[in-house]
């Protein structure tokens, strides 16, 4: 018994070895390019998950994992908030490919549901209108993925060495951080913006 | 002469039209693929853009010039980017599968580094530290892009019917909007917190 489900979990995890793969290589996923990649046929495949959506929410949860869960700190809910943002990017920066997949999808993903009940939660009892909390998470999301996605970008993402025809833009090149310090000033003061938001919203 | 030059760029738009189908269709770009949905080969391809970053930038053209290029307008810079920002989120939702191949690779587009260099002067005449210039727009950009991929999601992101065990995310899914409202409301919420976190910026 134990050896046949230990056989089960190695075979979902190769599974999802090989999806994550094929993702993280090509940008897309298919049924058929997954069961070449493992050898195996597409009906195998479904004999572990039930199809692609299901593959796409075990990655999810996988992936999630990975990200610390908010802290339930109602003195501190930006903190709160903060820490979980930060690992929230960390995570996705290293699937970016997998973004687009997570967005077009409906989250059944039990670890991915209970850290947005947690976020909801910390901004319910911070004292944000009911009303607004999933259009706020939702602002948090864009700016988590979006920055995400902008640690793929190369060092320098404008060309402008010796366009005397672009001089502000020049200027604030030459005047500004580049790589990974670029990304992550601006991570920085965008969250917290969208705080400081939120607590105007609060006070408002 | 006018029938040759006109040819050529018929070409060229062809090219460009079958290089965005791709890439709507499989988020992915490959010159073999081009090719074959042309009916041609790679070498003609070559012929007429001398490689991949070429044809992503020549999308990175196409697209933008569908955003309306922001006002230069000093006594309201805000809702100079505001309108900026809402016509590039609506511009790039309808590409999301661009996003990712516009931002990995630097700009040369010229549309593109215009836009870039009316935003930088705007930030700079606000008042906003040069070293502060580069960081904000990439923290513009993220929230940007990250809610044009938000415009992909499911009308409900969460599924948490009957679920008492979440009960902060119930509650707050049942308050807010759904739908295009829901992504609308979080963009205008995240865009009026980016704003006045520059303003501050200016102040302090």
């Amino acid at each position: 018994m134990v050896v046949k489900r230990r056989n089960r979990l190695l075979s979902l995890e190769s599974i999802l070895d090989a999806a994550l793969a094929c993702i993280d290589e090509s940008g897309r996923l298919t049924m058929a390019e997954l069961a070449t990649r493992l050898g195996t046929s597409p009906s195998s495949v479904y004999h572990h998950l039930p199809g692609r959506a299901a593959i796409i929410e075990a990655l999810r949860e996988r992936v999630g994992a990975t990200i610390d869960s908010p802290a339930v700190d109602d003195r501190d809910w930006a903190g709160a908030i903060s820490a979980w943002m930060r690992s929230y990017r960390r995570a996705m920066a290293a699937h970016p490919n997998l973004i687009p997949l997570l967005i077009a999808q409906p989250m059944t993903s039990e670890s991915g549901l209970r850290s947005y009940d947690r976020v909801a939660g910390l901004l319910s009892r911070a004292g944000v209108a009911e009303a607004d909390i999933v259009p706020w998470i939702t602002a948090f999301d864009s700016f988590a993925l979006g920055s995400a996605f902008d640690l793929t970008a190369p060092d320098q993402p404008w060309v402008v060495a010796d366009r005397a025809d672009l001089p502000a833009l020049g200027t604030a090149v030459t005047a500004g951080p580049a790589g990974r310090r670029r990304a992550d000033t601006a991570f920085e003061l965008g969250l917290t913006a969208l705080l400081e938001g939120v607590s105007r919203s609060i006070e408002g």
